[in-house]
């Protein structure tokens, strides 16, 4: 009998879930709808059901023996996605609750960030480290921070917000209702909006002059600086200084062993992980001079977040 | 036989210490000079020497069971003092080694700051929490974090360095060789360099124009803003707004349940504890809005620094 755990990454669209050993090996996977659904019950009763066939169609003989979630704005003291802005589900939803009274396992839940690290720190590229950040730049930027060999929740279970630490005073508007945050600059929004400022700002031809901005993505901005683009490589320096700067800062913090980029924005490579470095080197303490790395994940599948979601599951049961 | 430890604080000019029960009871402590000993094994026999005549004159049995050592510029990890600016002996300095070539107990060694955030956890105000902050505003700003109830030491052990975060680019001159430290702002130093810029800049009265920069303390405008000296209550002010937005973006990282100020500044009380908790919560992200107290150290006696040193050694054998 091969002991599992399920994970499950719930996004704003789509819900996708996994069967995972503590190797990483996934059995199998599949996804449903999350936005088609406007009542918890009847998505929980789908997703129970779902993963209830993959534990039958595992091949072999299988016994799950936790489950881990990561989804948006999800405490993990108290197992609940709270006014999560992007989902159907409003107010406090007690999912960690709901989902274990279809299931007699543990369950945990929580931020997509804090999974991700989770995931490197069980199967991918800090299996071995006690210390290490990961930051996500998406559609905005989300941390996952370990220190000692935990994640790092605080007292009331939101912390490592990164994203939401002010980099310029009165600077731009922030979803959050505040100014200036950090992921109003790096995420791949963050970058769109630099790309806007520097057309604004300056006349040099450039192909992103073509694009609408609803239509322009990290990507496209990656792809105009491969071929050279002087907007696009100046959005990138202006990013990965922004980047930098607070990732110095971190490291006066946490002096951790790495900090791993993922998500969009981290998929341009060296366009945004060299100026990250070299402006983080620049500005810090001199005692952490050339110590930090800034590592790519070490979870290149297409499931590093229902891995993620895994791992947060496997760290509670192997502890 | 009572169980107790020896608590040791190594100031650049003197050395205090004394012997503490796991109850925070001193039997008896001492001090020697710090700064007319040029050779380090001289000035730990005369340690040794002082701490074996204490546990004699104990009063009644003591088992000495750990010694804990607060002093700039440690390293946990290693157990040495590095390169310490304000110290006689320089290069790296096996601290814990040689004292523990003089007792058969087990030494750990740490910096002030995390030896005062020890302090409060093991015998003050933090005794209940696993989550909190510790920042001590002396000549430079020092802090000692607390995650899950451990110390964040960080991989080399160097973190918490929350004094050189950068809150001004290109701002003022730091000892660290940068520009813009929150300490060359935040910190009795620090306030002394922004009366002197009111001072420059405006032309009320004051009566802090009578004082040369040398002789200028955070005592001095403290006493001066109880009068109600307009540039003192500004400075102060400044100040406050400062470390309240500093405290703001920590608060994102870490979500502490209490932030503790701690030093000669602290001292001003709410003439810098006002401004510093209004200005932090005008700056927080929205969920962690009036959650997260600002609170002096409930460690008021004199010995504050010896007891956080033992609360560093009670812990490791606590653990």
């Amino acid at each position: 009998m091969k002991k599992v755990v399920a994970g499950i990454d719930v996004g704003g669209t789509f819900t996708k879930f996994g069967i995972v050993d503590r190797e990483g090996k996934v059995y199998a996977d599949d996804s449903i709808s999350t936005d088609a659904h406007m009542d918890i019950e009847g998505y929980l009763d789908q997703l129970a059901g779902s993963i209830r066939k993959l534990l039958e169609e595992s091949g072999e003989k299988v016994e799950l023996q936790g489950i881990g979630v990561g989804a948006p704005n999800s405490n993990y003291y108290s197992g609940s996605i709270e006014y999560a802005p992007n989902l159907n589900w409003k107010g406090v939803i007690p999912f960690a609750n709901l989902l274990g009274s279809r299931f007699s396992v543990p369950i945990a839940i929580t931020n997509d960030a804090n999974a991700a690290a989770l995931g490197e720190m069980i199967y991918g590229s800090a299996r071995n480290m006690k210390n290490f950040i990961v930051i996500t730049l998406g559609t905005g930027l989300g941390s996952g921070i370990v220190v000692n060999g935990e994640v790092v929740y605080g007292h009331d279970g939101f912390a490592g917000e990164l994203g939401h630490v002010i980099v310029h005073e009165d600077g731009r508007h922030c979803g959050c209702g505040r100014k200036g945050c950090l992921e109003t600059y790096v995420s791949a929004t963050g970058i769109k909006r630099t790309v806007y400022e520097l057309l604004a700002r300056r006349t040099e031809e450039s192909e992103l002059r073509k694009i609408p901005f609803d239509k322009l993505t990290a990507k496209n901005i990656s792809k105009a600086a491969d071929r050279g683009d002087r907007i696009a490589l100046k959005a990138f320096d202006v990013t990965g200084r922004i980047l930098g700067k607070s990732l110095a800062d971190v490291v006066a913090l946490f002096s951790p062993e790495a900090i791993f980029l993922l998500g969009g924005l981290a998929k341009a490579g060296d366009h945004i992980f060299k100026p990250a470095k070299a402006y983080m080197e620049k500005n810090l303490f001199n005692v952490f001079r050339d110590k930090v790395k800034i590592l790519p994940s070490g979870l290149t599948k297409a499931n590093a977040a229902v891995l993620g979601a895994a791992g947060l599951i496997c760290k509670e049961i192997l502890d």
